[in-house]
Protein backbone atom coordinates (compact mmCIF):
# COMPACT_ATOMS: atom_id res chain seq x y z
CA UNK A 1 0.00 0.00 0.00
CA UNK A 2 1.27 3.19 -0.91
CA UNK A 3 2.57 5.70 1.83
CA UNK A 4 1.37 9.00 0.60
CA UNK A 5 -2.30 7.18 -0.50
CA UNK A 6 -2.17 6.26 3.30
CA UNK A 7 -2.05 10.01 4.24
CA UNK A 8 -4.39 11.47 1.27
CA UNK A 9 -7.25 8.97 2.15
CA UNK A 10 -8.57 9.01 5.73
CA UNK A 11 -11.36 6.72 6.58
CA UNK A 12 -14.39 7.40 8.12
CA UNK A 13 -14.28 6.13 11.78
CA UNK A 14 -17.16 5.89 14.60
CA UNK A 15 -18.74 8.56 16.07
CA UNK A 16 -17.86 11.19 13.57
CA UNK A 17 -13.72 10.79 13.89
CA UNK A 18 -11.65 10.66 11.20
CA UNK A 19 -7.91 8.36 10.94
CA UNK A 20 -5.47 10.81 11.45
CA UNK A 21 -7.50 13.78 12.66
CA UNK A 22 -7.55 14.91 15.77
CA UNK A 23 -10.52 15.84 17.68
CA UNK A 24 -9.71 19.53 19.51
CA UNK A 25 -11.13 21.92 21.57
CA UNK A 26 -13.14 24.11 19.92
CA UNK A 27 -11.48 27.33 21.64
CA UNK A 28 -9.58 28.01 24.03
CA UNK A 29 -11.07 27.43 27.63
CA UNK A 30 -12.42 31.07 29.03
CA UNK A 31 -11.84 33.22 25.56
CA UNK A 32 -15.23 33.01 24.93
CA UNK A 33 -18.62 31.46 25.62
CA UNK A 34 -19.13 28.27 24.40
CA UNK A 35 -20.52 24.49 25.61
CA UNK A 36 -19.46 20.92 24.63
CA UNK A 37 -18.20 21.52 21.34
CA UNK A 38 -15.29 20.07 19.50
CA UNK A 39 -13.43 20.86 16.40
CA UNK A 40 -11.55 18.47 13.87
CA UNK A 41 -9.79 20.19 10.86
CA UNK A 42 -10.27 17.72 7.81
CA UNK A 43 -8.11 19.94 5.30
CA UNK A 44 -6.04 22.47 5.94
CA UNK A 45 -3.58 22.25 2.68
CA UNK A 46 -1.31 25.42 2.24
CA UNK A 47 -1.96 24.68 -1.96
CA UNK A 48 -5.97 25.38 -0.94
CA UNK A 49 -6.70 28.81 -0.03
CA UNK A 50 -9.75 27.20 2.44
CA UNK A 51 -9.91 24.98 5.42
CA UNK A 52 -12.41 22.58 5.63
CA UNK A 53 -13.29 21.61 9.66
CA UNK A 54 -16.18 19.74 11.45
CA UNK A 55 -17.19 21.38 14.62
CA UNK A 56 -19.58 18.68 16.66
CA UNK A 57 -21.85 19.98 19.37
CA UNK A 58 -22.67 17.23 22.32
CA UNK A 59 -26.82 17.34 23.52
CA UNK A 60 -27.21 21.04 24.66
CA UNK A 61 -24.26 22.39 23.70
CA UNK A 62 -23.50 25.69 21.62
CA UNK A 63 -21.12 27.61 19.46
CA UNK A 64 -20.06 30.91 19.97
CA UNK A 65 -22.18 33.59 19.32
CA UNK A 66 -20.33 35.81 17.23
CA UNK A 67 -19.74 37.75 14.16
CA UNK A 68 -16.61 38.79 12.08
CA UNK A 69 -15.20 40.23 8.65
CA UNK A 70 -15.00 36.33 6.65
CA UNK A 71 -17.68 34.51 5.49
CA UNK A 72 -18.76 30.78 6.60
CA UNK A 73 -20.10 28.44 4.14
CA UNK A 74 -21.69 25.68 6.34
CA UNK A 75 -22.50 22.02 5.67
CA UNK A 76 -25.01 20.32 8.70
CA UNK A 77 -23.46 16.68 8.67
CA UNK A 78 -25.07 14.82 12.07
CA UNK A 79 -28.10 14.96 13.95
CA UNK A 80 -30.30 18.58 13.57
CA UNK A 81 -30.81 21.49 16.17
CA UNK A 82 -30.99 25.57 15.53
CA UNK A 83 -29.31 28.50 14.39
CA UNK A 84 -29.40 31.69 15.25
CA UNK A 85 -28.13 33.92 11.79
CA UNK A 86 -29.28 37.68 12.00
CA UNK A 87 -31.82 38.19 13.29
CA UNK A 88 -33.76 34.52 13.14
CA UNK A 89 -33.64 30.98 14.41
CA UNK A 90 -33.85 28.33 12.15
CA UNK A 91 -34.29 24.46 12.20
CA UNK A 92 -30.79 23.16 10.49
CA UNK A 93 -30.94 19.28 10.15
CA UNK A 94 -28.68 17.09 7.83
CA UNK A 95 -27.16 17.90 4.54
CA UNK A 96 -28.72 21.29 5.18
CA UNK A 97 -26.96 24.21 3.58
CA UNK A 98 -25.90 27.73 6.14
CA UNK A 99 -24.26 30.53 4.15
CA UNK A 100 -22.76 32.94 7.13
CA UNK A 101 -22.10 36.42 5.48
CA UNK A 102 -19.80 39.11 6.46
CA UNK A 103 -20.61 40.55 9.72
CA UNK A 104 -23.66 38.58 10.73
CA UNK A 105 -24.45 37.18 13.99
CA UNK A 106 -24.33 33.77 14.58
CA UNK A 107 -24.91 30.76 16.71
CA UNK A 108 -25.50 26.66 16.74
CA UNK A 109 -27.19 24.89 19.45
CA UNK A 110 -27.69 20.80 19.52
CA UNK A 111 -31.32 22.15 20.69
CA UNK A 112 -32.66 18.32 20.28
CA UNK A 113 -31.30 15.79 22.60
CA UNK A 114 -28.56 14.55 20.64
CA UNK A 115 -25.08 16.08 18.73
CA UNK A 116 -25.38 18.41 16.10
CA UNK A 117 -22.24 18.41 13.83
CA UNK A 118 -21.43 20.70 10.88
CA UNK A 119 -18.84 21.14 7.45
CA UNK A 120 -17.51 24.84 7.80
CA UNK A 121 -15.49 26.25 5.12
CA UNK A 122 -13.72 29.37 5.90
CA UNK A 123 -10.76 31.25 4.37
CA UNK A 124 -7.41 30.33 5.77
CA UNK A 125 -6.56 33.72 6.04
CA UNK A 126 -9.22 35.75 8.14
CA UNK A 127 -10.00 37.83 10.87
CA UNK A 128 -11.03 36.99 14.54
CA UNK A 129 -14.26 37.03 15.58
CA UNK A 130 -16.02 39.32 17.41
CA UNK A 131 -18.42 39.26 20.52
CA UNK A 132 -21.20 40.37 21.41
CA UNK A 133 -21.22 43.75 23.66
CA UNK A 134 -23.89 43.93 26.42
CA UNK A 135 -25.63 46.36 24.25
CA UNK A 136 -25.79 43.85 21.47
CA UNK A 137 -27.18 41.03 23.75
CA UNK A 138 -29.59 43.38 24.86
CA UNK A 139 -30.96 44.48 22.10
CA UNK A 140 -31.09 40.41 20.20
CA UNK A 141 -32.62 39.58 23.71
CA UNK A 142 -35.34 42.12 22.77
CA UNK A 143 -35.91 40.38 19.62
CA UNK A 144 -38.62 37.84 20.47
CA UNK A 145 -37.54 35.86 17.85
CA UNK A 146 -34.10 35.12 19.14
CA UNK A 147 -34.88 35.61 22.99
CA UNK A 148 -36.00 31.61 23.29
CA UNK A 149 -33.32 30.76 21.33
CA UNK A 150 -30.04 32.90 23.86
CA UNK A 151 -31.81 31.61 26.94
CA UNK A 152 -31.17 27.71 25.52
CA UNK A 153 -34.16 26.97 24.63
CA UNK A 154 -36.02 27.51 20.92
CA UNK A 155 -39.42 26.40 19.48
CA UNK A 156 -39.01 23.00 18.58
CA UNK B 1 -39.39 34.58 7.67
CA UNK B 2 -36.32 36.32 6.57
CA UNK B 3 -35.83 36.57 2.83
CA UNK B 4 -32.30 37.14 3.02
CA UNK B 5 -32.18 33.81 5.17
CA UNK B 6 -33.98 32.34 3.14
CA UNK B 7 -31.38 32.80 0.39
CA UNK B 8 -29.22 31.70 3.62
CA UNK B 9 -30.40 28.33 4.41
CA UNK B 10 -30.89 25.98 1.63
CA UNK B 11 -32.69 22.95 2.84
CA UNK B 12 -31.47 19.27 1.67
CA UNK B 13 -34.17 17.99 -0.35
CA UNK B 14 -34.48 14.12 -1.79
CA UNK B 15 -32.04 12.40 -3.99
CA UNK B 16 -29.18 14.96 -3.04
CA UNK B 17 -30.49 17.94 -4.09
CA UNK B 18 -30.35 21.13 -2.42
CA UNK B 19 -32.84 24.15 -2.46
CA UNK B 20 -32.09 26.39 -5.06
CA UNK B 21 -29.29 24.56 -6.28
CA UNK B 22 -29.18 23.80 -10.11
CA UNK B 23 -28.12 19.92 -11.05
CA UNK B 24 -25.77 21.31 -13.94
CA UNK B 25 -23.62 18.58 -16.26
CA UNK B 26 -20.43 17.36 -14.94
CA UNK B 27 -18.96 19.10 -18.06
CA UNK B 28 -19.19 20.28 -21.39
CA UNK B 29 -20.66 17.14 -23.33
CA UNK B 30 -17.12 15.66 -25.62
CA UNK B 31 -14.73 17.73 -23.64
CA UNK B 32 -13.58 14.79 -22.28
CA UNK B 33 -14.36 11.27 -21.39
CA UNK B 34 -16.56 10.68 -18.09
CA UNK B 35 -20.63 9.16 -17.69
CA UNK B 36 -23.33 9.73 -15.69
CA UNK B 37 -22.39 12.18 -13.33
CA UNK B 38 -23.55 15.42 -12.55
CA UNK B 39 -22.33 18.77 -10.69
CA UNK B 40 -24.01 21.13 -8.16
CA UNK B 41 -22.31 24.06 -6.83
CA UNK B 42 -23.47 24.64 -2.82
CA UNK B 43 -20.91 27.62 -2.12
CA UNK B 44 -19.04 30.19 -4.53
CA UNK B 45 -19.05 32.96 -3.06
CA UNK B 46 -16.49 35.64 -3.68
CA UNK B 47 -16.02 36.16 0.07
CA UNK B 48 -14.64 32.65 -0.12
CA UNK B 49 -11.40 31.93 -1.70
CA UNK B 50 -12.64 28.14 -2.42
CA UNK B 51 -15.91 26.73 -4.08
CA UNK B 52 -17.43 23.97 -2.35
CA UNK B 53 -19.31 21.54 -5.01
CA UNK B 54 -21.18 17.93 -4.52
CA UNK B 55 -20.72 16.07 -8.05
CA UNK B 56 -22.46 12.64 -8.19
CA UNK B 57 -22.04 9.52 -10.57
CA UNK B 58 -25.26 7.00 -10.85
CA UNK B 59 -24.38 3.32 -10.42
CA UNK B 60 -21.47 2.45 -13.19
CA UNK B 61 -20.38 6.36 -14.06
CA UNK B 62 -16.91 7.55 -13.63
CA UNK B 63 -15.45 11.49 -13.47
CA UNK B 64 -12.92 12.08 -15.96
CA UNK B 65 -9.39 10.76 -15.70
CA UNK B 66 -7.08 13.74 -15.05
CA UNK B 67 -4.48 15.97 -13.62
CA UNK B 68 -3.61 19.41 -12.73
CA UNK B 69 -1.95 22.12 -10.19
CA UNK B 70 -4.65 22.88 -7.91
CA UNK B 71 -5.33 20.65 -5.60
CA UNK B 72 -9.10 18.98 -4.11
CA UNK B 73 -10.58 18.13 -1.41
CA UNK B 74 -12.48 15.73 -1.22
CA UNK B 75 -15.54 14.12 1.04
CA UNK B 76 -17.71 11.27 0.00
CA UNK B 77 -21.33 12.01 0.75
CA UNK B 78 -23.23 8.99 -0.66
CA UNK B 79 -22.63 5.66 -0.95
CA UNK B 80 -19.07 4.33 -1.91
CA UNK B 81 -16.97 3.09 -4.76
CA UNK B 82 -13.25 3.48 -5.86
CA UNK B 83 -10.43 6.33 -6.51
CA UNK B 84 -7.71 5.80 -8.65
CA UNK B 85 -5.15 8.08 -6.74
CA UNK B 86 -2.02 8.34 -8.53
CA UNK B 87 -0.91 4.71 -9.12
CA UNK B 88 -3.48 3.12 -6.93
CA UNK B 89 -6.88 2.05 -6.22
CA UNK B 90 -8.89 2.58 -3.34
CA UNK B 91 -12.50 1.63 -1.72
CA UNK B 92 -14.28 4.82 -0.58
CA UNK B 93 -17.27 5.20 1.22
CA UNK B 94 -19.84 7.52 3.31
CA UNK B 95 -17.51 10.66 5.08
CA UNK B 96 -14.10 9.37 3.76
CA UNK B 97 -11.80 12.24 3.29
CA UNK B 98 -10.10 12.05 -0.34
CA UNK B 99 -6.81 14.44 -0.53
CA UNK B 100 -5.87 14.87 -3.87
CA UNK B 101 -2.28 16.76 -4.84
CA UNK B 102 -1.04 18.44 -7.47
CA UNK B 103 -0.50 16.87 -10.32
CA UNK B 104 -2.27 13.25 -9.30
CA UNK B 105 -3.94 11.57 -11.26
CA UNK B 106 -7.46 10.92 -10.42
CA UNK B 107 -10.53 9.32 -11.20
CA UNK B 108 -13.51 8.49 -9.03
CA UNK B 109 -15.90 5.21 -10.13
CA UNK B 110 -19.33 4.32 -8.76
CA UNK B 111 -18.41 0.68 -8.58
CA UNK B 112 -21.08 -0.50 -6.11
CA UNK B 113 -24.05 -0.48 -8.63
CA UNK B 114 -25.53 2.91 -6.69
CA UNK B 115 -24.34 6.36 -6.79
CA UNK B 116 -21.58 7.50 -5.49
CA UNK B 117 -21.29 11.38 -4.58
CA UNK B 118 -19.05 13.44 -3.12
CA UNK B 119 -18.32 16.81 -1.59
CA UNK B 120 -15.31 18.58 -3.94
CA UNK B 121 -13.59 21.98 -2.07
CA UNK B 122 -10.98 23.58 -4.87
CA UNK B 123 -9.23 27.54 -5.24
CA UNK B 124 -12.13 29.38 -7.18
CA UNK B 125 -8.79 30.62 -9.19
CA UNK B 126 -7.31 27.65 -10.45
CA UNK B 127 -5.52 25.83 -13.35
CA UNK B 128 -7.60 23.76 -16.34
CA UNK B 129 -7.21 19.79 -15.76
CA UNK B 130 -4.85 18.17 -17.99
CA UNK B 131 -5.86 14.93 -19.64
CA UNK B 132 -3.70 12.10 -19.99
CA UNK B 133 -1.80 11.32 -23.27
CA UNK B 134 -2.00 7.63 -24.82
CA UNK B 135 1.04 7.56 -23.35
CA UNK B 136 0.17 7.82 -20.29
CA UNK B 137 -2.73 5.82 -20.39
CA UNK B 138 -0.39 3.40 -21.68
CA UNK B 139 1.82 3.52 -18.71
CA UNK B 140 -1.70 3.14 -16.09
CA UNK B 141 -2.64 0.50 -18.03
CA UNK B 142 0.54 -1.42 -17.47
CA UNK B 143 0.48 -0.96 -13.65
CA UNK B 144 -1.33 -4.01 -12.42
CA UNK B 145 -3.02 -1.97 -9.57
CA UNK B 146 -4.88 0.09 -11.93
CA UNK B 147 -5.59 -2.03 -14.56
CA UNK B 148 -9.06 -3.29 -14.07
CA UNK B 149 -10.20 0.53 -12.46
CA UNK B 150 -9.04 1.75 -16.34
CA UNK B 151 -11.53 -0.91 -17.43
CA UNK B 152 -14.24 -0.38 -15.37
CA UNK B 153 -14.35 -3.09 -12.88
CA UNK B 154 -12.10 -2.56 -9.89
CA UNK B 155 -11.55 -5.42 -7.53
CA UNK B 156 -14.24 -5.40 -5.04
Amino acid sequence: MDQDNDANIRGFQPDFRWQDVERMPYKEEGSAPFKAISRQVLFADPALKCELRYFEMAAEGYSTLERHEHAHAVMILRGEGHCLLGDEVRPVKQFDLVNIPAWTWHQFRATKGAPLGFLCMVNAQRDRPQLPSEQDLAAMAANPRLAAFLKGAPAA
